[in-house]
């Protein structure tokens, strides 16, 4: 059977890839009165009287919503909130396996930003933390800046951050292999959505100088025609030297490529036009925007990709269950900029320098340590 | 240890009485690529084609939300949405463990009806069920109304009616025992809020003729004042002679008593002036309108209340796990009527003619075959 027909037919067998558990035994009529009425009215008192008791007797503790709204799944676009259905299932599994984190898949029949916003905010309580899932640029980034702003517990666009932790992570180690200065380095993004716009701002925090951003039609700079806000705002922080151009004109002399675009668009030729030692993340999916085997052939030292039968991949379920498992017991109220620093260089250190190479620049997605070394790297950066 | 001591220290352990849980294997790279990128891109295309499919790949089909807004809890009153969160994980943790369906807690940080109907209409698209809870009236009313009309799953007040089935079944063997007839009996339902005034409306299409409400300060009648919308509505339907006067002179003479209102005020001398054989539900909360063995002294025939440590109690955990179980399993766009007769007849029907005496009107809520018996009844009663 081909793999697609084989992950439909599983699909059609699990009919949901999550249920909800009880936790309490209730066999007997004491149990009952003990989980539910009466015993159940001496927790909502103590709550009624003190509301940060909702953490001590609840499952809010250790439960995030997966919130989307269907509008960018995967590579299938706007395919809306019920077809959206299997991918946060498939995520809220990832929380549990990975995790040991609840989550609710949360599918919104609604696209209109303050609708959303309004949603995710009155469904709060129930809920540790929001992660934020397959929401279109340049929407996503006003609904959880908003969200940020209203509510006390953790809100996360994964598509933005989580990817964003995992680039960086590779890029930390495709700096250590090769000897390059994150202050020297030329670093060209290709693709000014979500995830591009989030890698951006995550490799400047880190410290990189020189970032260019392009998207399909080319160098994004000042004079750029039909910006969105994040783009326009982009420019502030990117291409310094205001250069215009195409993507072929940025990766002259670039010492790092990072695409989250689209299949084959980068060339031998391009590659071979970078600096030596260069670092590529070839991150379309399910084909890279160039092949490992050709970027490598044209002179790239490390290439990673977003798939899992090529060296070195991308891969968000190294950050999002560790960066949600420790922001919730450490009772965070924000995902800060220097967590996801923290998580990213906590990633990046699971590969010893031993291991390191240019086939090895990111731990297995299964190795066990990741979801403790992530988690505590969290916690031990919160700001209360 | 005292009971509510007990219960709160298990909440504490338990932190959240509900989890979820992955029911698929994540273990390999390939299990990953099945169950999530890029396996799960074939159920998503399937439904973005054809929206019903998300029945068949997905937990849309077994998954119900809990939804409240936490101003009618138990016997607390309004408290708020996080208060509310252990009674809605109950409810979760009992929609598993007597009905093997999956229940989310969703608890709404608003009293407002129209943010409440909106919100619940945004999330729908991840549920097979709303079964709301807990929701003060009027506003229950008019939450539950417009839901039913905008969405296509089923939604249920189960403090409405979930009551209001428990109680027909209760009645149904009450009758059985006393051979009193339906159409002539005298009822008097007190309390006039949501399950008392679901009960009456239950309890007319059954086929009872001469009910009567009343609430805090007397017999419902045409001219009482500061009637709500839909206790003005049910003037149409109950009262027929329209009396004036206190519950005592309701009770003169009547044959069924339906209490869903305060401790202890029912007295013996009013019990003594029902007919013979009077049929006593007194279902306050812990202390029931009259004690059990005063109503027996005074002349009632069968006395059930809402606790597990008197006879027949009037428990909801013997009806919304089979209903909601019902109308899942047969796609049931609403629960009709119909469904809600056939929920209690099916109920009633448990208990054999060799079990049924004064006290025991009513199946164990433990009793293996309710869930089945009532799903049975929904599913046969489903209108397509």
């Amino acid at each position: 059977m081909a793999d697609n027909e084989k992950a439909l037919k599983l699909h059609e067998e699990w009919q949901g890839k999550i249920e909800t558990t009880s936790k309490c035994r209730i066999k007997t009529r004491e149990d009952l009165a003990l989980a539910y009425t009466p015993g159940v009215a001496e927790p909502c008192k103590v709550i009624a009287e003190n509301q940060d008791a909702v953490y001590t007797y609840t499952s809010k503790a250790n439960t995030v919503a997966v919130v989307s709204d269907g509008s960018a799944v995967l590579g299938l676009g706007n395919i809306g909130a019920y077809a959206a259905m299997p991918v946060m299932e498939g995520k809220a599994a990832l929380f549990k396996e990975f995790g040991n984190v609840n989550a609710v898949p949360l599918c919104l029949d609604t696209h209109d930003t303050e609708e959303i916003i309004e949603t995710v905010i009155r469904i709060a309580p129930a809920f540790g933390g929001i992660n934020l899932e397959d929401i279109s640029a340049p929407r996503c980034f006003e609904i959880e800046t908003r969200l940020k702003e209203a509510l006390d517990i953790p809100v996360f666009h994964d598509d933005q951050h989580g990817t964003a932790i995992v680039v960086l992570a590779g890029i930390m180690n495709g700096l250590r292999l090769t000897g390059k200065k994150k202050e020297d380095c030329q670093v060209v993004v290709n693709g000014a959505g979500s995830a591009g716009v989030a890698i951006t701002r995550l490799l400047l925090n880190y410290g990189f100088r020189h970032v260019t951003m392009c998207d399909r039609f080319g160098i994004i700079s000042k004079n750029y025609p039909n910006l969105n806000w994040m783009q326009e705002k982009m420019t502030k922080y990117t291409n310094l030297e205001n250069k215009e151009g195409t993507l072929a004109d940025a990766l002259k002399g670039a010492d790092v490529f990072v695409g989250v675009s689209a299949p084959g668009i980068v060339t031998a030729e391009m590659v071979a036009s970078m600096n030596k030692d260069a670092i590529m993340f070839a991150m379309a999916n399910p084909v890279p925007e160039i092949m490992p085997d050709i970027a490598r052939a044209a002179g790239a030292r490390v290439v990673g990709t977003g798939r899992s039968d090529f060296p070195n991949q991308i891969n968000n379920v190294t950050a999002f269950p560790g960066i949600f498992k420790g922001a919730l017991e450490g009772r965070a109220r924000q995902i800060t900029e220097e967590m996801k620093l923290a998580a990213a260089a906590a990633l990046a250190g699971l590969v010893s320098d031993e291991e390191l190479s240019e086939d090895f620049i990111m731990p297995d997605p299964f190795d066990p340590r990741i979801v403790d070394v992530v988690s505590k790297a969290v916690k031990d950066h919160i700001t209360k």
